[in-house]
């Protein structure tokens, strides 16, 4: 089978997965060894596991500010959401209303449109405007009460926008309802805590920030009712049966430890890069253009359009250079259309078509920028001499 | 923090979690390291590993005689479990009836438990005898329709009991029902063979067969219905939203793999180290007895009662000398009861209280044995003598 020669890859995709972090790996090797115990094990090579476990569960829920009893270990960041939502779902029965946005990542606009589709939960999804963003004011005239449960994405996958949470959070709670938010791409990017936005429930997943694909966590705020999406076993205090998935809880532990260190580089540092590449892209491709609000963004993100080529053979010639970048969502890859994130913005079909993200990572450097900011408008000219629309 | 000298463990608890193969953390290593692509991404860095996941299902559907197209990855075995019973209940609404064992796994046993008590969904928890064993004339006496599912594990966790389960499952299709198997244990250890077994749906646990904690495989035959327990990304065919677990599934591959060809070893070299462990501890022991029936077992387990005498005494004494071994199911610990299956079995209370299950693997050998046949008789002894039961 023909390996790609990954390490010379410009990984400029981890808004996608990103580089498990070596500290990560490091962490978590013991228990791929010698330490296998079953942390619900009666014996001490159980519980000596157990007890690291638990010091994770810490470590996770200091990177937004919890408790570590508020914090549930699930199998990705999609689960989490999953868990919230049916879970809240399960609780309230046939009072339930759902308010979401327009552009939330798919584990939670399928997730809402099942409950709509197949149970008739009403399902309101709140429109953005044309640089994604939304305002808490659309809550106003809609019906909140106990019984609503509103969920918001904290920043968008595809354009890294920043949601106004602590509003819409503060709003939706003030008249009963109760506050979700899909934080899978915000945590570890960016400053999150619970303390100051009053989220009843939040999902992290783990492989966006540095810890490996397959292991996700799930805050309720004290006095949430948690609900099982997966009964059995009494793991995680009877809220999520399965043995406990030990290398990578560990793993998402150091990851989020990690993470709050490394805060400040990925918002200075990363950020100048970002908007280095950014600027540079639309000042030397013609008819470049950004989606997506210009300051209220996850750092490390950058959306543009190239009017009048597709995204796709921009992403095989990227490829072609040794460029990793996407279109959007890897989540909705093989669909012709162009993303509902774009669609939603009224983004014309044509940029939409030719949308690309850029998502950098601390393992990125200004080489990585420069290569972009070089192959680029090569790739453009060709593409768009080629082009029907133009 | 304390660390156990965890190499020095005689680890016994093999059907609570084994050791990950070294070749297993091998083959999953490089995608920890500079592999780190999604599966779902565009470009060839996400590309190269889609093709590798495709593999690793092959070799998984190798295992159980069924085709690639036939397995989804899961996070675990309690998952699933809840796909194929949860599903099956959304595919089929209020129609729904559930058969299952009273010595099912809780993964499976409270999952049905749950539809009943949430749902009203008529249970049937068919008993079994004094040896752990199930009569397939049971199932002649039930309603059985389109409709019904009956789920019925492959093997006992706690006895290694197997059950009839072609002529179960055969019974169960002759009538319209469903048959789906929790094969957990039996995944492995025991040739399976869905071209014999016409089984729906089947369970398989990655951290049972020496791949990782936190993958697991769901095996859905051709043309039956698959509903999603999340939902999200198209992955895994829009059956399993969530980014793809590649370390986890590349290792559970490779696991399949490694079973396949060692399931002859399983069934001589440790089924004959199983045998001389408790055909010792039963003659040196006073007042030990073997759970379960004698012939129809796993090759790895064995479950022994040391009347009048606490299990878990036993086991922490077993721990002081270095030895792991398990009072029943790791899933139920804590519980000051006797594990649900000894009770369906009609073990007198004082038995069910002293059951030990000691589970081996082809990591054991005979100094193994030798240590836990020197070890045990002291410490019957010893509790026997502190017993307020005798």
């Amino acid at each position: 089978m023909k390996v790609a020669a990954d390490t010379e890859t410009i990984y400029l995709d981890n808004n996608a997965t990103t580089r498990t972090a070596p500290e990560v790996i490091e962490a978590m090797m013991p228990f791929f060894g010698n330490r296998y115990g079953n942390p619900s094990s009666i014996h001490s090579f159980g519980g000596t596991v157990r007890r690291l476990v638990e010091r994770a569960r810490e470590q996770v829920a200091a990177l937004i500010g919890a408790s570590a009893g508020e914090i549930v270990f699930t199998s990705c960041g999609s689960e989490s959401d999953n868990m919230a939502i049916k879970g809240f779902y399960r609780e309230h029965g046939g009072k339930t209303r759902i308010i979401t946005s327009a552009v939330e990542h798919p584990a939670v606009r399928n997730t809402a449109r099942f409950l709509r589709d197949g149970r008739g939960v009403p399902l309101t999804e709140l429109p953005v405007d044309g640089e994604g963003m939304i305002s808490p004011s659309a809550l106003d005239s809609l019906e909140i009460a106990p019984g609503t449960l509103a969920s918001m994405m904290w920043a968008n996958n595809e354009t890294g926008v920043i949601f106004p949470i602590r509003e819409m959070a503060e709003a939706v709670k003030a008249r009963g309802g109760t506050f979700h938010t899909d934080a899978v791409q915000a945590a570890g990017k960016v400053r999150i805590n619970v303390k100051e936005v009053p989220a009843d429930m939040l999902a992290i997943s783990g492989h966006k920030l540095h810890a490996p694909k397959g292991i996700g966590a799930a805050y309720f705020r004290a006095g949430t009712p948690v609900a099982p999406l997966i009964h059995g076993g009494h793991q995680e205090g009877g809220a999520r049966a399965g043995t406990e998935n030990v290398p990578y809880i560990i793993g998402l532990g150091r990851a989020c430890e990690l993470a709050l260190g490394r805060m400040e580089e990925e918002n200075t540092r990363v950020r100048a890069l970002r908007d280095r590449l950014e600027r540079e892209l639309l000042a030397k491709c013609a008819g470049a253009k950004l989606n997506g609000h210009p300051e209220n963004r996850l750092p490390n993100t950058t959306n543009i359009s190239f009017g009048g080529i597709e995204g796709e053979a921009v992403l095989l010639h990227l490829d072609d250079a040794g460029i990793a970048a996407s279109s959007g969502s890897a989540c909705t890859t093989g669909s012709l259309e162009p993303s509902h994130v774009m669609m939603a913005m009224g983004i014309p079909y044509t940029y939409a078509h030719s949308s690309t993200r850029f998502s950098l990572s601390i393992y990125n450097n200004d080489l990585d920028v420069d290569r972009v900011v070089s192959a680029m408008p090569g790739i453009v000219d060709k593409l768009r001499r080629l082009s029907p629309f133009v």
